[in-house]
């Protein structure tokens, strides 16, 4: 039961956002989702992101989402902001797949790392970066601003 | 005593490298600086990130080096690299008037939220950030992955 790996197209955004909800909740935060779909198509048409879709059976039951970014110290990077495999298709080789595809897309680019981040209850994903060989930091920490806030 | 803030351009190459490298040190990681000024240029000049200097009789004592980024959640982002300001002209609102012109650029080109990291350790920095309104999330641990590791 191999998944096809391919980039996301326009007419993926309807399953891309059910898809980032269910990680939201999954993260114990779908309360948090204040984006839609006209906004995911304006924005990835905007260029402000790339993503992969993990395709079984014509349905999607996974995804990478990912953009360029960039360190001062080791030069350019991508970063994976989300990597989502439906809990009933763990465990099948599909959330390696998308990362896998997710690193050769960034290499292609240009990129030097990938960088992503893992909440720290995550057990079973910590372990899986590590066995990947992900190098893990624990003592940064996450500051943001709404730019209304800021005059 | 005002510094002036503008953005960065080629010209300011080798004084951006320097204040990397002293941020660095501070953030006592010196040796993780692998940057250097032509690959700097050339990661600007293909866009990569964008950066402001402050400036005071006409030396560079301050820099915040930026980039965009995309929220799942909140949509359009921008990312704030490095934030720095030279130790003896610290607590004279050169740091504010940086970051607050990055607000505003990130602002004008769309975004609605800008994140950054800070080092647990750093209590000015946390202390100055959450005087300025941002949210500080302590339970994210960072992922990275040298792209020569998988296959």
């Amino acid at each position: 039961m191999n998944a096809t790996i391919r980039l996301g197209t326009k007419t993926d955004m309807a399953a891309l956002l059910v898809l980032i909800k269910e990680l939201a909740e999954y993260e114990r935060a779908p309360e948090q989702v204040d984006n839609s779909e006209p906004q995911l198509l304006a924005d990835w048409q905007a260029g402000w992101f790339e993503f992969l879709v993990a395709e079984l059976f014509d349905e999607i039951v996974g995804i990478s989402l990912y953009y360029k970014r960039y360190s001062t110290w080791k030069g350019t990077c991508f970063y994976l902001e989300d990597l989502y495999v439906k809990p009933d298709l763990r465990g099948k080789g599909i959330g390696l797949a998308l990362l896998k595809e997710t690193a050769k897309t960034a290499r292609r680019a240009g990129a030097g790392r990938l960088d992503w981040q893992v909440i720290d209850w995550n057990s079973p994903a910590v372990d899986f970066y590590k066995k990947l060989g992900a190098h893990i930091e624990t003592e940064w920490w996450n500051c943001k601003l709404d730019l209304g806030r800021i005059d």
